[in-house]
């Protein structure tokens, strides 16, 4: 592989997309990911672009979109999230029945993801690099702002652009307070609860922040 | 310090009850809270018990009751918690405004707390623990519910006895996600917010979760 990974960065890429995935390609693709964490760790998610990860894995960067596509796929696959969040937000979105507030659907979808193989260990390893350096939870923030915050945003229809980022930012609490109390801490309650009652519990909550009153300043002061 | 950790227990007990804090002392606190550290760890909150901690600091029960009272107390001291939660769950609910729902002010309350200095590291420590080891997030899971949970199930008035573990589950997760996006990943619009406008958005969320109607299971299917 580390042959491989000494070839012109030109040649080596133009091999890779006329040949498709075969033997070299699980070096090259892991040099690239090692670069991104690289990258992402230094830089951020903001700061990283295609260009740098693929100069430091010595390749040319179309053969980055190649093999990833977009900069939010490359982080999935660097950070083994085995799906990526936007498309599955926008998945939920599309699949959400008629005529009903959003919340309880969300939540579902939430937890059938976090339920997928590899998302708890996912989730640990972000937040633990998070909880570490300043730089990890930057990177992270970066990335829940774009990836998660960003499509949830659609959603706070018909209400004060400028309370959004509070209102998505509030969704986004939430939903990590969640994972980190069902998959981390194990509270029992939480952690054995079937998704219907979570989604009961919780989904109207999620359309409150989305849409409803969020200003109540006076109250119990 | 090490040649007073080898004095007789029960010989260097009795000393430093009777004398109070004077140089001795600050050794043998800090053997007992690294007897504690071990003891919660190896053992979990539950499972610790002061006459372990005491003999594996090698001095008498008595004194680290003397020294920190109760179990909650020592464990704060410990993991150098600025406050013992328990307590200052009750002095919250003392404090709280007659004739209103509670939760804007146990938001309000919170923030304070882990406003005030060395918060925010300790939760980060803990927190870092917990996602490093199974038995790190057991000892947090039934310190959280001991400490936290039961003083605030207080608060599920006039509902099903048995959905109250569900109910201050809910509130401890989603104050835990607060707690995450407030002060470790700083997602920008909950990290400046002001105590009021969290108290105002999260208040009434808590007081759904503490008295009101959870169980919506068949909306968003």
């Amino acid at each position: 592989m580390t042959t491989t990974r000494r070839q012109p960065a030109a040649r080596r890429g133009a091999r890779a997309v006329r040949t498709g995935r075969r033997a070299g390609d699980s070096g090259t693709r892991e040099a690239i990911l090692q670069a991104a964490r690289e990258q992402f760790a230094e830089r951020g998610y903001d700061g990283a672009t295609i260009r740098a990860i693929a100069a430091a894995a010595g390749v040319d960067p179309a053969l980055v979109h190649h093999f990833y596509g977009t900069k939010e796929r490359l982080f999935a696959a660097a950070m083994q999230l085995p799906f990526v969040p936007s498309e599955a937000i926008a998945v939920a979105l599309a699949d959400r029945p008629a005529g009903q507030p959003p919340g309880a659907h969300l939540v579902r979808t939430a937890l059938a993801l976090w339920d997928s193989p590899g998302v708890r260990e996912a989730f640990v390893g972000i937040l633990r690099s998070a909880l570490t350096s300043d730089q990890a939870a930057a990177m992270l923030r970066e990335f829940v702002s774009q990836a998660i915050l960003a499509p949830v945003a659609s959603l706070a229809i018909g209400t004060d652009p400028e309370q959004t980022p509070f209102r998505t930012s509030l969704v986004g609490s939430h939903m990590l307070g969640l994972a980190l109390t069902r998959y981390v801490l194990q509270l029992p309650a939480v952690a054995t609860a079937d998704a219907d009652a979570l989604a009961g519990a919780i989904g109207p909550t999620i359309d409150r922040y989305l849409t409803g009153d969020i200003e109540d300043g006076d109250v119990g002061r």
